[in-house]
């Protein structure tokens, strides 16, 4: 890495990890409307989800969560309980509150710049009791789940999106956050793709901690296709300003461990 | 946002929070030595943590931790003692395990992309029992605080430096994260930038949690300015291709909250 070009790039990268004083004028400035907090139901079927969680927990020891998390990525072939997708669901994305009058905000159980939660949760389901298999998508502030579609060789095309990682494609649940980069925008401008990668670091880091106090394990995903894993989702990765443009950030599995 | 070249810009910063397949060589593959693991020891005057918080942490029920977390920014006048520092520290950077015999890596108490862990823990210190107020730094792999200076006019030159947010510029503790791109890079070439902002976001989920578990509030700080704030840390924010440029990319405030 020792051209000149290549300096001038890796300054040029390192500068999306800084603050940013001269910000453009936000579209919030500006007097243009909020977008939506959540991208509409599109699905017919929705699934209620339960926000009571004492029986579902079944590690509830924080010291223990802190101390026994790692990145895990073998799992058992057993499936997780609907009440258990609940939790994990909750505690990454889960809506506490909804503030404000005309400028909502949503309080979660994660923290975002400026209350802005820029993320969509979908999940690939391999094995969720009562649960066909397929591409569901998370209404969090109705605390739903929607059932978008069944995909055909599901494994098989998840193991290829995400750079043949199979134990992802294999676990019971592949959680796929997207990122839909207006909803900060309009608040934040050019600094708002710095705020929404901590932002979903904060949602992951939840994961993993729900993720061992119901006795699964978890490992997240950053090496995947941006092609392939959003056309999995319907979405397109050609490089869009319009305000609805929408495409993965993140991804994480999750798995029964072996007791 | 609506002319030509703020829709180039949009379209540009966008593509940050996305995978790069066509990613630079990276200096690993070229067979280059790994950076360090941690920022050497520069002060004269280190201090001990504990690593038993049986008797730290009040609330160890995570579901309570993970419902009652919001950002706090009112806090009392109140110390942290040493142990609560240490637990606080333990759960963000801590280091359960050294692995690794040429490339050595450390498993920590949170997840990092390629288990690189790109970052160094600097604290302003207000209020600590037993700590003279001053910048410190968290030598991870020692488990050890290290005294860098004193801060003449500490909270006025927090505030200055970090948008006026005198909340956080009188807390007990100012955490503030800097990352050492490169050691990164190494790995994972232009794509680092991106692992990075997300994994700072795992780090700082933890402090809230870890806060909220010892009775005290956590508030994330995502506005400041890079130059005034590199400066308080003795760090040049210009920007660099050198491997050993360092600067903040994150910061949070921790204080007791009245009960």
């Amino acid at each position: 890495m020792n051209d000149d070009n290549t300096k001038v790039k890796i300054m040029e990268l390192r500068e999306i990890m800084k603050t940013i004083s001269d910000d453009m004028i936000s579209d919030e400035k500006e007097g243009l409307p909020q977008p939506p907090m959540e991208k509409p139901c599109g699905g017919s079927k929705l699934i209620s989800l339960t926000k009571d969680f004492d029986n579902v927990v079944k590690n509830n020891n924080y010291l223990d969560l802190l101390n026994s998390r790692t990145s895990k990525r073998i799992y058992t072939d057993e499936a997780l309980s609907q009440d258990e997708l609940a939790f994990l669901l909750w505690a990454t994305q889960g809506v506490k509150q909804v503030v404000g009058k005309q400028k909502k905000a949503t309080l979660r159980t994660v923290p975002s710049a400026g209350a802005r939660h820029p993320f969509e949760s979908y999940l690939f389901i391999n094995r969720v009791d009562g649960l066909e298999p397929g591409l569901y998508h998370y209404l969090a502030l109705e605390h739903k789940l929607e059932f978008i579609k069944s995909v055909e060789n599901q494994v098989d095309r998840l193991s290829e999106a995400f750079s043949g990682q199979t134990f992802f494609a294999n676990a019971a649940v592949c959680f796929v956050w997207t990122v839909i980069p207006y909803r900060s925008e309009w608040r934040y401008g050019k600094i708002a793709p710095k705020y929404a990668l901590v932002d979903v670091g904060h949602v992951c880091q939840n994961l993993y901690l729900a993720s061992e106090a119901i006795s699964c394990g978890a490992c997240a995903i950053g090496a995947y296709s941006q092609e392939l894993a959003d056309g999995l989702l319907g979405l397109d990765s050609t490089p869009s300003f319009e305000n609805d443009n929408e495409f993965i950030i993140y991804a994480a599995s999750v798995g029964k461990l072996k007791l």
